[in-house]
């Protein structure tokens, strides 16, 4: 661990005791500096770790306080997953569609849906760059904008990487049907069935999915509650297994909220390129960041194209256009391919639109807005939880996204719970939906991307009671 | 052969040589029926059965006369394949991509592209419908409308279904990315790799790349270029593999043109629910038949479900929306889990757009412009390849869709064509793609969907002379 990082660690557990409480004002960087014998630059990186994972703000000629929101009563978790490191084959598809189809009804309080609420989005805004797009179509379109997707698209997306550090031109980007076809394509290019893929431990249920439909096994890595995957048991799961794949997530990982560091970005493609392993990096959420800075993408240090990057729109601005991409770096030409074999194309008419609306420049002043919503919805229901569910729960502090990870006390069955709350109409993400070895038995993800209305407040309490329930049933036993 | 089919042959074989002309009339259905001993049921059904393949038409109050069009310069093909009945794993994709990545420039003459003229559909028309759901949009639909997909679009396909004669409900339908998309679900959701498939001989190549993507393996069977796959081979081909499909198309088969009777429809639905075998229907161009009557979809006999049946509006209304659908009788569950694993759900404003130009009513009329259109330029094609190919060339006519099947003189290599005719910027669909054992040397698919123009009708002069100089040169040798 380095200074600054055991600074913020140091900080962070007298936030967590109780030491420090919401709204205390944090030692000045010269205080801290000298008391600590650290240097100033030290402290500031210690600081800004703090506030990118939401513990600590900043106020302007002031300097740092606890953040009011940053609830005492549920710490962080802090174990590093324990997978057993063994490869299987997946069989997760049949929880995954019943935990799925359990949130696709408005009635539903959807604590347990991956989609944030729609009306987060300028849904308006965009219907109407839609429409002009779309009336005044060039029928040649309907051809032209085919795989690899329309070249005006192509090119705003282009942009995107240039400002978030990655040298990723128009012609290495593939349209894709959202981001999930762009993980299925990367996972088909690379892979034959019967092979094996890295995955975290816990990981994004959908990548589980796509590793059952193409028959390919799973071997879980250690990862870290808030720093992601564990470099060294990637490194020996790679040696062991001779894997033809790994897929995670750098930056505010569904389910965990954790994120890599750009040392840790770059040591971890360094990684993968020695042992020359495509890495699959699912970068749905990284638009979607809180505080001054943001993680770094893997893609960002990319030199030999081992990276296949994977994003989409559908978490930052177009939920329901389906409209993701994918830069293969030296898998271009296979995934293309792939491309045209499964779906052909993309939808033109979302492409238009979208490509219409990246145009005129007000995506940055939405991503602003949504990005200081979704930080106050993860605090409201960070407080919320924390009041409501029993001691000895643990709620994850992400810097960015709007997945909330809950450690529960042990021995609450998550899939009991699951099947409860869904009866009383609230989703719930129950953990081993998250684990090919059906692992976090008494974790749950929640779903912050809604507004902590009077019902969601309400599915809360009613959650904390059954837990907390549960919890006391399993102690008397 | 039943009697009528016997008439209509040889009524036919008296066109292709020359006996009956462009013009004639055909004996009075009184004469007819007197003079082979038939009812006057019997000579319809064959009089109808040659106006379905487009060569003779009706003319109010007057009679059945020999199409204008049906030159005698180029005979149909008649000889049923003959594949080898083997098992194979497939490669074919680097062709495909080969041949599908040279049709996607405007400046190509696309001979040998699998869509139609853009400019045959109502995209003014379609764009505003799409205008208006988009800019009215409710948020959530967004969420709402994945998978299954919109349900008031579902309604208006449920309601063709109808109009075709088959009993699907909207519950029945899944929309898809397409048909292509469609397919590969069907397949996913029924096979594992290493499992046989049997295919027509020969096949849409989008096929063969299903199959070589998902690791299975393919069986050619048997097919009649007017009638389609021989049942009496399916079976035993059913009974000799075992597979775990079966993939064809009633309707217009891409690339033969051939289509199946209702009693020949009826008989491959019984022969597959007999043996329990999935039949994946493709039935894309069902809607563009000529004529005044369609045949069936093998569906509206599918009691059981054992048919899934994938269509789409790319050919028919919405080139570029990438809209299709499937309805996959037993199989429903399945085929949605992998649709959720594989893109999560299609685009929603395409859909929404495509609901509310369906509800308008104006379909039907669109319809029946473009069957003419389709039917005017297959006949145009079909005259303009009889002039400008050599003697032995013989060329289908497909009384639907808009691909023409031409067999050149043996020895014509279609592959050295293909390159030959792409450095002068005219793209073909040679007959190796469309069969896994690469057979088929000496044929082309020909794109009718375009109207024959200037440049068209020199691509295809340019053509002949490039098939009469190979042809002479093997000839020579």
């Amino acid at each position: 661990m380095k200074r600054y990082e055991a600074l913020a660690a140091d900080i962070a557990a007298s936030i967590g005791r109780g030491t420090l409480r919401p709204g205390d004002r944090l030692p000045s960087v010269r205080q801290a500096s000298a008391s600590r014998g650290v240097s100033p630059a030290t402290v500031f990186e210690a600081y800004y770790l703090l506030e990118a994972r939401g513990l600590v703000e900043a106020r302007p000629r002031s300097g740092y306080y606890v953040a009011r929101r940053a609830s005492a009563a549920a710490l962080e978790p802090q174990q590093r997953s324990q997978p057993d490191g063994e490869a299987r084959p997946v069989a997760i598809s049949e929880l995954v569609f019943e935990v799925v189809a359990s949130t696709m009804s408005r009635a539903v309080v959807p604590l347990g849906s991956a989609f944030p609420s729609p009306r987060l989005f300028p849904l308006a805004r965009l219907g109407r760059a839609t429409a002009a797009a779309v009336t005044h179509l060039d029928p040649w379109s309907t051809v032209d904008d085919l795989t690899p997707g329309n070249a005006a698209l192509r090119h705003q997306i282009a942009l995107r990487y240039l400002l978030d550090g990655a040298q990723v031109g128009p012609d290495e980007i593939l349209v894709t049907n959202g981001a999930m076809e762009a993980l299925n394509l990367c996972l088909a290019a690379v892979c034959a069935p019967g092979d094996t893929v890295l995955v975290e431990s816990p990981c994004f249920y959908a990548c589980l999915q796509a590793l059952e439909r193409l028959g390919l096994k799973a071997v879980e890595v250690a990862t870290d509650p808030r720093e992601g995957i564990d470099l060294d048991a990637l490194d020996a799961a790679i040696v062991r297994h001779a894997p033809r794949a790994c897929w995670l997530m750098t930056r505010f990982q569904n389910p965990l909220g954790s994120s890599m560091d750009e040392a840790k970005a770059r040591a971890l493609v360094a990684l993968v390129s020695r042992h020359r392993l495509p890495l699959i990096e699912d970068d749905v959420y990284g638009e979607l960041y809180s505080g001054s800075r943001r993680p770094p993408a893997a893609k960002a240090f990319d030199r030999e194209g081992w990276v296949m990057h994977c994003s989409s729109f559908s978490k930052t601005l177009a939920p329901g256009y389906r409209i993701g991409w994918v830069a293969p770096g030296r898998f271009l030409h296979a995934v293309a391919r792939h491309k045209l074999a499964l779906s052909l194309a993309t939808s033109v008419p979302a492409q238009l639109g979208l490509a219409r609306y990246l145009e005129r420049g007000s995506y940055e002043r939405h991503l602003r807005g949504l990005r200081r919503t979704l930080q106050a919805q993860r605090e409201a229901y960070i407080e919320a939880i924390g009041r409501a569910f029993p001691a000895g729960t643990r709620v994850s502090r992400p810097a960015g996204g709007y997945f909330l990870w809950v450690e529960m006390p042990a021995r609450v069955d998550a899939l009991d719970l699951h099947r409860e709350l869904m009866a009383e109409g609230v989703s719930l993400a129950p953990g081993p939906m998250f684990s090919a070895s059906r692992s976090f038995a008494h974790h749950l993800r929640i779903n912050a991307g809604h507004p902590l209305d009077a019902p969601a407040a309400a599915a809360v309490q009613r959650l904390g009671r059954a837990v907390a329930r549960r919890a006391r049933a399993s102690t008397a036993r």
